[in-house]
């Protein structure tokens, strides 16, 4: 299925003229989803051509602004351009507080409904799920109440070729029975094994967000084996104890992640103000995990086509 | 005296990618000063090159996101730079409820003092004075509580010229009353006229800011012959129906108020973005007032130098 995931900002909490704070949507076939919306996501969305009205679910990690001040202005132009559609944001407690606060002080009564569903910073949680993928959070360890989101494809169903229906003239339960991965045992005795008939499905793939934390064991474990992790880099090694006091990440530590819980590939992102030239996040990284890549605006990562 | 307007966004409701909301930078000498701020005026600062920390006084008109919701990010960059002085901000009462419940939820206890003035937008009345300028209240006419702003430079004491002192023998009190515009008579009833002895100076200078009103006649009264007018003209005459729904202005609207006010100059802003072409507020405009100009990002209006 088409999986993909669009940057939209990935610098830290001061913008620069250059790089927008931290947002970022993920496309699972036709579903848009919107992960942390900074200053600016609305204006950033028209860049690149995101068709917003289509965002039913926006997933908040963490109540610094870098991360959602662009919330407020997204959902007004979306009661202005005539929404009707009930909105899903995800966050900690608080962010109702935060949009009722300024819908209330601009005598705005949305056209539609905003659902709110507020995140568990202690425990990892399932937020979203459909028949071929679900949304959970990933704990992270940050300064204030903070998830990752982690989005997962679901084991896609078997497929079973004409010619072997023909073959071995399945019969429609025997079919179902196959592609559960089943095995199934004929009235004659004869086996018909799922893994022999089946067509090998890919295996499922998913993308984990962890933005903002300090490097931490437990984000190893939840992202384990991931198709692509997106991990906040905010300093280089040269700021180390600054990261630790802050509880941000290093490049460095980022590939140690990564490596650790042997994803296939590494984005980094969340970049500090005070770096200008990206490339050492690169440099630090590859010396830990090869399959790395920064994070810009309007870069497209392709999970699977 | 140095006076010049920065324009940094001059969009309506909706943000375009071609189109900022609502903000601009009043310098006068030295001395910056916001007026609006909406989502993203930060960036545009960094843009366009302001050094936003020497901004100690913003105004808000009014509590429409496309007019502050800039600032909660733009205090928190400034807390995050290190500022330690004051900052005054001038808006609605609510204005203090929204940025307290931001810093509030990020658990941030600003490095300097925020200092609320709210604004009574049924009566005009003076924010701010120095000894050379002022600012005040506009009353405008908006769905909700809104002020535009005026900056007012003071009068300028005449100068005399030093071969004047010197053929008259001027004594310091005799300079010091003609320059308070003074006659002044001399024991032997001798009468020195302060127009002859002293240098004409110019008409002080004068900048209104008008958004976001519907056509207002105490308006015209208010901005009476400022040198430079800005007013909103979210709509064109197509739309005028819904410019008196929606307590917005139209182009032909906007030129008629700077007309009767007679002012010098209109600069035209707060464009719909259902507008691509903005040279039809112009050829409106010009059939009633012809010294506009349309607002444009980085556009700066230099009213004195």
């Amino acid at each position: 299925m088409k999986f993909e995931v669009t940057i939209l900002g990935c610098g830290a909490a001061l913008p620069t003229s250059k790089r927008f704070p931290t947002a970022q949507v993920v496309q699972l076939n036709e579903q848009l989803f919107l992960v942390d919306c900074g200053e600016g996501t609305q204006i950033q969305l028209r860049k690149y051509k995101v068709r917003f009205l289509r965002i039913n679910h926006i997933f908040i990690s963490h109540l610094h602004g870098d991360h959602y001040l662009g919330l407020p202005g997204l959902i007004s132009s979306m009661h202005l351009l005539g929404r009707r559609k009930e909105l899903h944001v995800y966050g900690p407690k608080g962010i109702d507080e935060i949009i009722d606060t300024n819908l209330r002080h601009s005598f705005t009564q949305l056209n539609f409904e905003l659902i709110y569903h507020f995140t568990n910073p202690k425990e990892q949680e399932e937020l979203h799920t459909t028949e071929t993928f679900s949304i959970s959070t990933i704990i992270l360890k940050h300064r204030i109440p903070c998830t990752g989101f982690l989005f997962q494809e679901k084991e896609r169903k078997p497929k079973i070729n004409k010619s072997v229906i023909k073959e071995h003239q399945l019969l429609i339960p025997e079919i179902i029975a196959l592609k559960r991965r089943e095995d199934v045992v004929r009235e004659n005795g004869e086996i018909l094994a799922w893994e022999k008939l089946t067509l090998k499905v890919p295996e499922p793939k998913s993308y984990a967000y962890c933005s903002d934390t300090k490097m931490y064991e437990r984000v190893v474990e939840q992202v384990q084996g991931v198709s692509c992790l997106y991990h906040e880099s905010t300093f280089l090694n040269d700021q180390k104890e600054r990261a630790a006091k802050t509880y941000h990440t290093t490049a460095e530590q980022a590939a140690q992640v990564a490596s650790k819980a042997g994803v296939e590939q590494l984005v980094l992102g969340h970049f500090s103000s005070r770096y200008r030239d990206l490339e050492r996040f690169l440099e630090e990284a590859h010396a830990h995990f090869a399959n790395t890549l920064l994070a810009e605006e309007g870069l497209k990562i392709v999970i699977d086509s």
